[in-house]
Parts: structure tokens; C-alpha cells; sequence
């Protein structure tokens, strides 16, 4: 029937949201607690897990996520402010934990991640960033033109890539464990919801 | 040279752990936690987001594993130690949350999961499974023959999928507010790994 396949059709689309900034605070100020119920004082072999050569660890993950705060997402808002996309952000180390997070606990990581983020959305918030502000434009080194918006909704979900990153780590030890269970875990089969 | 490529082999192999009783008492512990820090407090147009027609939201997701304590993960290892593969699981219902969750909020399911597998963990654990225990034989209904040590491997494995799954449907939320970004963004673009 035609009303019910129309009905079908609305269904199936996807659910989005508009960029809001207290969703964004919201969803930022969430990430540290969150990855530290799931990783503070589980074995180091879990904790240093990896998928393979070149991949993560959830240790790894965490100094990912430390680098971007001191490097990444709020000094390049502030650059939007200040130049416009007159100046291109600085690019992005997505190795610098190797250096910076030698020698240190995941403890430790967690504990700077917290501490790191929280004074990174107080100041973000002090900025009282208008709608005209997220409209602004940056210049990416890459991918070239980018607005103030795109660069906050994309810390937003860069964190939640690494949630599920770290969460996909850890689930993939128990590959073999799992036994025939396998077919049913889409996080262990490959194949994504 | 040959050594380094043996090298090189070795690291390409990802990581796998072994069941053992205590790590997976130490990640269960910690799912409701995680979601909780992750979930708690976000407006609602976030928690009951998903990702098309049949694909659950946050909220769903937390009915879904409510439902598993209540039913899945710890009968299930009960009716294997009194009766093995002598009786096959009942089947699981993976809609039992369309009723289940109606009418109550996110908290309130939050708070019952934290609860159920708090009481679960305490029984799991009074239970004092030894290897033999794990070695134990059941009966899937759809999968056949598993063991005490699959069934547990995969009560981890599954809360895990589930995280990610929560963490990639909030990141999709702004799979058109992140712009240029998507191509970086792997939960977004849909590659995974």
C-alpha cells in the first residue's frame, strides 16, 4: 500500500542531528569518563591490545586523544577566531603518542586525558562562540575549506570513533574464545550494523 | 632482510587473549559504567538516535542488554552446569525490549543494568567455575554444541559490540555536520578497522 511504503521510506532514513554547541559540550565532557569505566585497572594485556601491525592499542588510543587536545581541535578553533582561513592549521601528528606517552601508565593517560579535556571545554565555552562564529572558515592542510562547525562536530565524532575503536580492540581478544558465537558478533565477523 | 620480515610477521598477527575467569569478570564489570558515563544526561534526540529502519538507538541497545542479564549470560551457564547439553538454551528474544523499556527512561535503565549485572557478577562469581567447569558442554539452539567457556568469552564480546555500536550511532549523528572531515572519519565512512 502506498501509505504504508511511504511511512517505510521515512523510517528508513537514518536519524540525524543538527550541530548544537551544548550537544557538543555534552557529548565531550562525556569521552574521559566513559573510555576510564571501560579501561582503569584492566590487565596490561588487554590495555595494549592491537589488531595487527600499525594499529591501536586502547593505551595508544588514549595518548591519540591527549595529542588532539593539546594540539588539535581547540588550538585550531582558536585559529579560526583569530585568522580566518587565512592560515592553514598546523598538521596533524597522528604518531606523537609513540614519543609522548613512553613510560607512562594508562593510568596516568587517563588521568591527563580528564584533566586535558575539561579545561579545553571551560575555555571553549569562554569563547561564547555566536552562530556567526561556527559559520567561520578555516583551511584545512588537507582537505582544504572548513567551517568553525565542521571542526567542532568532527571532535565530537573523532572521540566516538575511538570509543568504538577501543571498545572493537578489546572485544576482538576473544575472537577464538567465542567459539561458533562468532557468526552472531558483528564486532568480531567484520561486518558493520 | 630476514629478519626483519620475520619480525614484521610476527607483528601482524593482532593480539588475542585467552579466556580466563578474572579478565572477564574485570570487563563485565565495567560495561555499565562505560555506557553510563557515555549515555547519562544527553538530550533525548541522542539517545533514542539509530541508524535507519530496524537498527536500535542507545536506549534500546541498554533494554537489550537488561534482557540479556535477565535471561541470556548467567541461566544459560546455570542450565549447562545442571544440565549440560542435555537441554538445548531457551531462544533469546532480541525484541523483548520494545516492551520491556516502554514508558521508562534512560536513567532508569541505566540504573538496572548497573544493578542486574552487579547481583550477576556476584552469582558468577559464588559459582566458583573451575576449568573443568569451563569445559562444560551446552547447547545452542541455532548454533549447536558450545561450551561454559564460549558462553562467557561471548557475554564479554557481546557487551563490547554493543559499545560500539552505542558510540557509532551517536558518532553518525553528524555524518553530514563534519563536511570535508567524513573521509577521515572511519565510523562515519564505514570502513572499519
Amino acid at each position: 500500500m502506498a501509505t504504508s511504503d511511504a511511512l517505510q521510506t521515512v523510517n528508513d532514513t537514518p536519524t540525524r542531528q543538527p550541530f548544537a554547541l551544548d550537544d557538543a559540550l555534552a557529548l565531550l565532557a562525556r569521552t574521559p569518563g566513559s573510555v576510564d569505566a571501560l579501561l582503569r585497572g584492566l590487565p596490561r594485556a588487554w590495555t595494549t591490545a592491537t589488531e595487527g601491525a600499525n594499529t591501536w592499542s586502547p593505551f595508544d588510543v588514549i595518548g591519540h586523544l591527549i595529542h588532539g587536545e593539546l594540539t588539535d581541535w581547540l588550538p585550531r578553533a582558536k585559529l579560526i577566531l583569530e585568522h580566518g582561513n587565512s592560515r592553514p592549521f598546523e598538521k596533524f601528528d597522528r604518531f606523537a603518542q609513540r614519543e609522548s606517552s613512553s613510560g607512562k601508565t594508562l593510568e596516568q593517560l587517563l588521568d591527563e586525558f580528564a584533566l586535558l579535556r575539561r579545561r579545553n571545554l571551560d575555555e571553549l565555552q569562554s569563547l561564547r562562540l555566536t552562530e556567526a562564529d561556527l559559520d567561520r572558515p578555516g583551511l584545512h592542510p588537507e582537505l582544504g575549506a572548513v567551517t568553525m562547525r565542521q571542526l567542532l562536530a568532527t571532535w565530537v565524532a573523532h572521540d566516538l570513533d575511538h570509543v568504538t575503536q577501543i571498545a572493537r580492540v578489546l572485544a576482538r581478544q576473544y575472537s577464538d574464545e567465542v567459539g561458533p558465537w562468532r557468526a552472531y558478533l558483528r564486532v568480531i565477523s567484520g561486518q558493520q550494523g
